[in-house]
């Protein structure tokens, strides 16, 4: 593991309040350019945005795709014990290996997009402790997989996307959103990989009695995600950080990886600058979590996997909006009249 | 030009009206398929149905895509010299150097895409006729193009993408929707390219004149393609009911492109089974007209440049539900527990 520039969550701290903004010239130059393309202005949409917005965050007038990366995290949860999934929890360290055997949907994907994966499993024989009863990790334990997430980026990357897997981690998330966001445990929580409707309701109960049993979580981004996270959202965290301070454009994926950035967005306004919204999934509460981050999704394709997947997809959104930007002639090279 | 099936309309006819259809074979092993891999059922969302759809057509049950086409055809429109777009005329033919060129936005989305881009100017040197005096083609000029968009399919290709560049074409797919659809001229008529008030209201009032000299068009698929289409919109015709024939799925783009589909689907429903709404743009109609269509587009990203611009950028969500369905571990293979 790459050494880590924090020991302590106070360390964390000060690298979530020193973040880097996106270089305005570059940013300007790209603007500029997407003006003279040969194109009727705006025609491109969306993908106008993302190039120039890509191009800031890099600090290239005419950038590239060339090194995406996907990294899956994967933990286990305390909370999969009270029968809030369709799976058992045995299925998350059956899914790593399914990642490692190039099996499941997200290798495909990273594949079809020209990423590189990455599959990092985080203590799976250690679930986190049973958040109704009180904090899921201590600090020292989200220290230590916020740290794994920040080791997990490579510095070469272009592009990040962060997914995951963890049997019970929706919900896990929907109490993060709700210690965030406030509302109503049911208006978070979700059917997740697919459960019935008595798991529904249980589940609904133990985010509410998360909520309770760990007060200090409500509007605090970093004591929501130790007390109600998982391994896998604190490292989607530390990775979402590290992007920032590299300055890699990142990807968000469905309501666990949103869940997980909240916490940064929370704890520090301002931090997912260097995220858009992949896609929105089919998971009930991930259109609301998006829109509180204020992330518009790139595509709305009624996924409800996790993985990582959602974000996987949208890489190609970014591709194509790069390579038009930067391939595309203006309208003096090509002798095209303007309007 | 390779040898055309058909002489006159009325063989054009007849090739409308035999239409192969998908293998269901094919589609029930894919769909079987779908059903033991290792995600939740449904997880993928679209990618899903995207998958057992192409598999039926390509009669198939673990198809990839290898060999996606995009076909740009390029016309020029009587109705251009109305004062309709925010272009002048002579954009069509610099259009298609830059094509040749490798310098517009379809050829960065065709290479990004990994598809093959083939362009054809169909006779830029004769506009059609000013469709508000009588019809835009006489019935030999409709069937050189349709002829032309039959010839320019690839047998070889896997999935195709029809685009078109035609300096006033958003005025012929207007005219042409107010045709089959009815409604009011303002319903189908919008910016296009991006006209101002005073040129939109003028369009309006071409597209209501252009139904009024061609009553014979209401209602009728290839008398509307003929009396206000153009070459371009024949062609790309042309080329989608060839894609059936050579069982060739075909992603839709825009307005213009659907407008000419939706000639075939009004002559033969059905026609356009074959084929999925790629985008949905910003051009105010076409949300409409997909809806008429039936077709839930794949992507809603605010393009409104053509081209087969939103065509091509929906080839990587194909290929990337392909890559799924035909790439992944089923629950048996790869040892993970189902629900």
């Amino acid at each position: 593991m790459a050494e880590t520039p924090f020991a302590d969550l106070a360390a964390f701290r000060r690298l979530l309040a020193e973040l880097p903004e996106p270089d305005r010239g570059a940013e300007a130059a790209a603007r500029a350019r997407d003006g003279i393309l040969t194109k009727p202005p705006g025609a491109l949409g969306r993908l106008e945005e993302v190039a120039i917005w890509y191009a800031g965050w890099r600090g290239v007038e005419r950038p590239q795709l060339t090194a995406p990366q996907v990294v899956v995290f994967a933990a286990n949860h305390g909370v999969a014990a009270l029968g809030v999934s369709a799976f058992p929890a045995e299925v998350t360290a059956q899914m790593v290996q399914n990642f490692k055997a190039d099996g499941a949907a997200i290798n495909q994907l990273a594949k079809a997009n020209g990423a590189r994966l990455d599959v990092h499993a985080l203590a799976l024989d250690r679930p986190t402790a049973d958040f109704t009863k009180g904090p899921a990790m201590a600090e020292a334990e989200l220290v230590e997989a916020l740290a794994a997430g920040w080791a997990a980026v490579d510095p070469g990357a272009d592009l990040l996307v962060c997914g995951e897997m963890g049997i019970a981690n929706t919900t896990s998330a929907a109490a993060i959103a709700l210690a965030l966001f406030g509302g109503e445990p049911g208006e978070w929580t979700g059917r997740g990989t697919g459960v019935d409707d008595a798991a529904l309701a249980r589940k609904r109960q133990v985010v509410a009695d998360g909520l309770a049993a760990n007060p200090q979580a409500a509007g605090d981004g970093l004591e929501a995600l130790r007390c109600l996270g998982g391994r896998e959202l604190a490292a989607m965290a530390g990775a979402i950080l590290r992007a920032r301070h590299l300055r890699i454009p990142v990807l968000l994926d469905g309501f666990i990886c949103c869940a997980a950035a909240a916490c940064l967005e929370v704890a520090r306004p301002g931090a997912l600058d260097h995220a858009l919204g992949g896609h929105v999934s089919a998971e009930a509460a991930h259109a609301a979590l998006l829109q509180r981050l204020g992330k518009a999704p790139l595509l709305a394709l009624g996924l409800r996997l996790g993985e990582g997947s959602g974000g996987a997809l949208a890489i190609g959104i970014v591709r194509a909006a790069l390579a038009c930007h930067s391939g595309m002639a203006t309208f003096a090279e090509a002798g095209v009249s303007d309007a």
